[in-house]
């Protein structure tokens, strides 16, 4: 099987050093890509489940856009009513009709949720739940969980990263997924003093396996904060329209105040929301936040054309099939050659490695191997698949995992 | 001259309050809208200088969406390259081509401009300033001046707003513009400790009038800071690509460290821009900054196109022409109802107000009267003028701010 050249991807990136901080910067980075050698940088195009990158190289995507991407590039149905905002209004002096529609959809669809509030990207609504949840309880401090990703704010960063100060984080603790007894200790030490909890629905760190809810841990998680006072915040940027249309934590079985959305819930056109019960409204209403691009159509109109068509299709399930075939066919190859591959979370934003491999080095060259000749992996972070992806994607992708697996060998 | 009727603006209105915190929330929110009466809530459609609402009232717009639109609304240059490199791609796994040009163009356009780095919204770059600015310096404190609007994230707050705490903003300094023994005496009192200092390129609050910077004022700040050390971040937000393509800072005659961009730079797609030069390009490199729409490619082909629209038409001057026009005209019609005008600012987003109005009601009223009739105009905040507004659009607002002078008499 031939592998890919990236010459064009090289010669765009060393232009883009020259003018832009790092090249591109992290998170799509070039480092998290390992060995950074077998993947493109810039991509040209992208249809249903798969892009071209600006050397011609196709690749089956299980990135999707790190997410955003769920019911295939260039999906008919989200692109017309997008294309048929954008041709009325976008950005405008005022608010689109479209966003009414957008709030009643998400109330609708969203078991918890008595209304939205949209913005941009993940971040501004993580934040907002922070400041509704401080203004609600009037307390300070959060928990968020160790590993959990909540955006780039400081807030969310280590002290020790790079401009990021002690005090930007000084009212967040840091609490462990899955354990009851370092919540209940939290709590203890806090008596009174935590506005909210934020976190994830399954824990889906980067570098680590991904981690579901002990039974009953959630459940036990509610009462607590409920006993407390302590305002739910689940984080759904990554999750959202994956796991459960009507919320994740439906799946899991407990009720939050507030749910963060973004990525996926319009296909990848910009946009996120807060959704959150009637118990807490009028605390959302008080805060003062906004955003210049905070009221465009476009994204607002994909977005329900997005929700409808995943639930129109029954993408979740879909989603959900596709990726244990994907799970069960990869584990089946890399047992064929005397592998484990250890694959966690949900099936459709499965975490994968392969197990005995305590530097991660074989993992990474089987991940390089297989986007070199076309599958797009990476190592680090949990992969995503979309409604887009095909049998015969599949087909091709065991076809490209049996080649990557071959040339280990060789390496 | 017939007033409008906002039947259908209510109607969704009401049906917004049941599913959105405020119904519309802050910003262009009817709050500040006064008297609420005269304005609509939703747009319906927009073209060149004009939006239409759900009722079908026409409006020569005024706010420009709050500052995005620039080169008018739906400029076929701009929508064109919007449109192309969307059916290519949007948002994907990876980079689009077009970030290296859209970089090298700001590089090429913006003077101090070695590098810039992308976001969503325009509080996405001025933390980010912040940021690279502690990295740079490995000092905490920044100063910022009252008044000044710089987004909605906690620090930009003042700690007595609903869910903002104190340790947000323990480390921003207010200071005052055009003061310059405010700013010596807070670097006095703070030696050694201020690690930047972000400020629009010149005053342009909510309520009061704008103030343009005195005579060597700031080159007497760039001279204080480059002996302190200190980082001169500018936030154009609001002022970029309508006072001076090349940074507003080439017409006021200094040389900042780092420029924030969003708005007007992609004619309402949403995107913003950190601009900086090469001595703090490695702190920026440092900082863990990113999102999930962050590297979506149509708003940076239409911020190619729009930059380039403005370069090749001259916007900048045209703009400002059409807003002394705008201004000189307004004012003789006040004169003649025996009023003065007070206008402040930049002509191409002028702050406008009656004189003798201590309540601010006469302003209001007759803004509101000048709404009503399709010439739409805020009390408390910047106008906008964009390209697309010609003298058919001066003319008819003429009429329609005489019309509102005499109807103001019956009031």
């Amino acid at each position: 099987m031939k592998t890919y050249n990236y010459k064009k991807s090289r010669e765009l990136f060393e232009r883009a050093v020259e003018v832009i901080p790092n090249g591109i910067y992290v998170h799509y980075s070039p480092a998290p890509l390992i060995p950074i050698d077998a993947y493109p940088f810039y991509v040209e195009s992208a249809d249903g489940s798969r892009f071209i990158d600006v050397d011609g190289n196709e690749f089956i995507d299980y990135m999707c856009g790190y997410g955003p991407m769920v019911a295939g590039y260039h999906n008919k149905n989200i692109d017309k009513a997008a294309i048929e905002q954008l041709k009325k209004v976008d950005t405008a002096t005022g608010a689109p009709a479209v966003m009414v529609d957008l709030a009643e959809e998400l109330e609708n669809t969203i078991t918890i949720a008595d209304w939205a509030f949209f913005a941009k990207n993940g971040n501004d609504v993580t934040t907002y739940s922070l400041m509704v949840a401080r203004e609600h309880t009037q307390r300070k401090k959060i928990i968020r969980l160790k590993g959990g990703y909540h955006g780039v704010h400081p807030w969310t960063q280590s002290p020790d990263h790079p401009g990021v100060l002690f005090e930007d984080a000084e009212n967040i603790i840091i609490g462990i997924f899955n354990d009851l007894d370092n919540l209940r200790d939290i709590i203890k030490k806090n008596k009174g003093e935590i506005a909210g909890l934020i976190s994830t629905p399954y824990h889906h760190p980067v570098f680590f396996d991904s981690e579901m809810p002990d039974p009953g841990y959630w459940q036990e998680v509610e009462k607590i904060c409920r006993e407390e006072g302590i305002v739910i915040i689940v984080d759904e940027v990554r999750t959202g329209f994956r796991i459960n249309v009507n919320g994740a934590n439906e799946t899991f079985g407990f009720k939050p105040d507030l749910i963060c959305y973004s990525k996926a819930m319009a296909n990848g056109y910009p946009i996120s929301a807060l959704v959150g019960t009637n118990e807490i409204k009028s605390s959302a209403s008080k805060v003062f936040y906004t955003g210049s691009f905070w009221f465009s159509a476009m994204p607002m109109a994909a977005s329900l054309a997005t929700i409808r068509e995943l639930k129109k299709t029954k993408g979740v399930e879909k989603m959900k099939e596709f990726g244990e075939k994907l799970a069960e066919g990869l584990s089946k190859l890399a047992e064929n050659h005397g592998h484990e591959l250890v694959v966690s979370g949900h099936p459709a934003m499965p975490y994968v490695r392969l197990a005995d491999d305590p530097t991660m080095k074989l993992h990474q060259n089987w991940c390089a191997e297989c986007t070199k000749r076309g599958a797009y992996f990476t190592s680090h972070h949990n992969w995503f698949v979309s409604t887009a992806h095909t049998e015969d994607d599949l087909k091709k992708t065991l076809e490209i995992a049996e080649d990557a697996f071959n040339a280990l060998k060789k390496l």
